[in-house]
């Protein structure tokens, strides 16, 4: 059986980052599944999932590594051809990925105590985003 | 019900890029599958697949960043221990990760206008790459 | 049909690396399952799972380059909050993803001849992880 939510979350650009776990964990438990894999996705090209121990601290030292690794003010080709300032966003993009498989079972989504599912904004203006929650199981 | 498919595609060597959303697409029209999570995943150690607004600026800027983080013709263990020249292409590639996940639904892969899927070719030669698109669905 | 199972799994702390292809397959061969997906995931904010060709040198390029991004003895803020000593742990984490997910077929794992899976250690001191394989086909 095959489930698939969305919800809209609001995001303050690069570097938000809000903690999605409670929202995942719900639609496991709207479901009738007990066994299975929760997907979940973020709609664009310039934010990311992944999990973190959602603490402050963690997040500014994530957010820390990009802007070491890719600048907000650095030079991009994206720029030039496009006129647009996230050349950053799409770089940490493509590396942090759009989505994350889980496994859940006996209805609960397999994490650790601390560790949560994360939408990482990295777009350099806030965003309107389309988070896909999507079961698959029995 | 899972449906598997393969497909060879011929890269140009390290950042070569190729667009395969049209490809997973069109497996997704081919099966009688609605609603489902696709994967992608390119068969080896030195490529990978994400999710990237296809566009040659942001694909130099994200190579412009590999090569950044691991250089070419950086000096690499794997190089002393196999006489290989692709250090660099099996360190980006962990990193990137070798397949992605996404829910389709109504029959369309849920990404976003400005969001493809892109096979990124990172050993130092062209290659053929097994790719394979994977739904489960209903 | 859908088999979660689970293993425990002793490292020896950061960068200590763990081929775990023989468990998926095993997993695979134990269930009746011929074609489907297969999720590896570890528990935890501090270690990761991803593909490489499981060779010392390879392996010490990949620890080399997270050295380099988020290094084991750098200044982070997750530290100043909590007292621990692994910011480059979940930083190191967060990019690389607990978890991936790949398509088996003919009851084999799609990876190449030189590609195998791997849980990585990231945490700064030796830890007992949970790895959940997780089988979903037919």
């Amino acid at each position: 059986m095959v489930r698939t939510t969305s919800r809209t979350i609001s995001t303050k650009g690069q570097g938000d980052a809000v903690d999605v776990t409670a929202a995942v964990q719900e639609v496991i438990g709207d479901s009738r599944l007990r066994e299975g894999l929760a997907t979940i996705a973020v709609i664009g090209s310039t934010a990311g999932v992944t999990t973190i121990e959602f603490e402050p601290g963690a997040i500014a030292d994530l957010n820390a590594v990009f802007e070491a690794l890719a600048p907000r003010h650095g030079e991009y080709e994206h720029h030039l051809r496009w006129g647009d300032d996230n050349g950053s966003s799409h770089v940490r993009a493509a590396l942090l990925g759009p989505s994350i498989s889980l496994p859940f079972a006996n209805g609960r989504l397999l994490v650790g105590t601390w560790q949560q599912v994360m939408l990482l904004e990295l777009d350099t203006r806030a965003r309107e985003r389309e988070l896909v929650v999507q079961l698959i199981g029995e």
